[in-house]
């Protein structure tokens, strides 16, 4: 039996507020393998969250616009890895807060094997969240559709808060 | 107890071969919003699918790529509307064959209300998928999260596959 | 007769000041559907704006970066329907200002019929900007191409301010 | 007064065919700058229109798709500046059916000066279309909003269709 | 001593054809890391390429085109790959023309160790290309930057070439 | 013989602070042609770099943020030109750090004739980047790659700093 329960918009949440540093930069001479890189890099030395965009830019280039969301005290040597790998000139970059959920990570089992999903809550609200590697491998595993095993995973998740 | 079941990738499937029509057009003086009334003219018209890619053009022009699958008949009509609603001067069209999967439209009962599932089969292997339409209506009806409603219309839809 | 004259850049204008608020998360995890749902719910708890980009994320995932322009007072109901449609953990989110133009609505009548011009304007310089919604309005009903409904709406928004 | 009249849809056009050869071949590995270096290139050999488009690739890089139009006589020439300019290794070529509406240039004179419009018919109706070079050019000269300029060449083109 | 040697457009190359299958569909309903999943299933059932566009479709959805090439004798299981693990009704598909340039891969030795170059010849022209996977993994074992790395890889496959 | 030296990440670099203006607007009602113009504008009242971005807006829009950067001193102007030449009624602005490296621009000659390079130096390190303009000019000029031209100038560059 289902306990995930809805409610109008004003429930009080456990949310907190945390501080990010957002690097940006644009780039305009360097090719798609070496951003690739350059994401795999600043990933590796702590960002918390690495994206491109696409962006059109004087002259005709379709650049791209690099933003790193790093924890602030990774935001020096994020800035190092941007000035190293890239031969940008200049990096904006700001603080800003974020709210964030707490989470809680939890095993499930299903027929396909064990998975693990990411469980937020708000007030009385659960959300179950399949984490993808976990249900990737095994599609891989069993040549079973991806989204068939999310569906499995997600079920035995939300079973555990019906406990 | 679920009935859908996975195979190796070489099951025989029951789908079929269409032709349809492709229409494209790269737009670099119209407005979003013009664009936005041409996709609705060429679906009004009988287009099945119409969309947009942005497109990096000559002049440092940030242009819109407008594609128009259309069934071969109405392929003449769709052009009107093009060469009519915007100032294109040329339009490049090419038949295309497509495989598509015999699909059908099953109406699903839930806690929060009734909804269709789309159901399409390969052999013995079902794929249920909620209309969204009829799940977005419901969770804007009783203001619970659409995600929410979707995975129930979704146990709803394989519930009538295991029957 | 025309008056809208032009005048070099340091014209002083009448424009305002005001703060809104910026919401930004990057979805990894979540259909096309959900976030053009998402986007429509944002709406309709009082977003200004809501726009989305196309990001490249790690794991090759072509992801969307969902930003949400709020009145300030408007940006907590925002982040809890952000936090409830969908799976984000962590929502970024800033205050900033906004300079703006004062505008004024004015019915014209053109050969069409009725439609609404946009009027702003900065010392003595006009700029006329005909409503999109009548304009298509009135082109799906004459069945006759936007461009030129815009056309005669823009031109009879011009007679209104050379009286 | 106006004689640009509206009809239904299914005017009898003047509209011609022609074939032309798309060329397309993914590029990972370029700079936006050597990029826009081969889109003129291209351009100089005799291609009608160049555009590139982001693509998300394998790897997580963001790449571009690189799509040259060629007459289909330029199109060996324009395949050998890609093998030159890039460092691709397999360029995917059709022919393809272009439908295209017969165009006239004519020059109007307007407050700001002359300006050149294209001119294009189908059956009774009449497309006018400012040529942005020249717009831009009047607007950069007399310091007024590039939109004013079209306006007025637009309704000074208008005119010359109602003699 | 560099023979690399430029020459007018006209040279004749010794490049091939060879004929791929394009598949393309548009996805409206799946995230972003299902698509990833299916991408690598793609290549995994032999695509030789698979790319995703992100396109602005209908009820302002910002899905994605998803296209794969490959040899036309994996087209049928591609296909299959694209109706298990999405939710696509119909796929699109056409057989192009792709030249492709021969290739030679060599190894070359530099001061940070050992790296391929892929060369290319047409005429008495070679381009020779640093392996990517070769120069980030010297670039992560010395923290060198990339770029450094490339040129020196680049420099040694160069000097293959003048011997 | 290469002088480049690299070192770990904790390098102390001479890189400098300065402050730019950021302004921001979503565009649904101006055509290409009227936002590059509108680029070029900003860039000649003095912005330091402007770009656009796809943006996926209500109604089916494929709408464009457009961001200019600028000296704080010229941000007024910068704003003025955006309302003068757009149809937007709100600009969004903030002040932002960044962080710059210092450069030294230096000419260099080759067998193809010369070339500036821009050069930047953190600690020991040196990063030598061509100016892709004098790169451009003479790869057209001799009818050569100009990845090859590149190639020569940052052999040419690097030669400067092993003195």
């Amino acid at each position: 039996m289902l306990k995930i329960v809805s409610q109008p918009y004003a429930v009080q949440s456990p949310q907190q507020l945390e501080v990010v540093a957002v690097l940006e930069t644009q780039v305009d001479d360097l090719s798609p393998q070496v951003v690739a890189y350059v994401m795999e890099q600043l990933l590796h030395h702590g960002a918390l969250d690495v994206f491109t965009q696409a962006v059109g830019m004087k002259k005709s280039r379709t650049g791209l616009l690099l933003t790193a969301i790093c924890p602030s005290d990774r935001a020096q040597i994020c800035e190092q890895v941007l000035f190293r790998e890239t031969t940008t000139l200049g990096i904006r970059h700001r603080l800003q807060e974020r709210t964030i959920l707490p989470r809680e990570i939890r095993w499930v089992d299903t027929e396909y094997g064990r998975a693990r999903v990411k469980i937020t809550q708000r007030s009385d609200i659960y959300t179950v969240h399949p984490e993808y590697e976990d249900c990737a491998q095994l599609a891989r595993q069993h040549q079973v559709p991806l989204l068939q095993i999310q569906r499995a995973v997600q079920s035995a998740g939300e079973g555990l808060i019906a406990i």
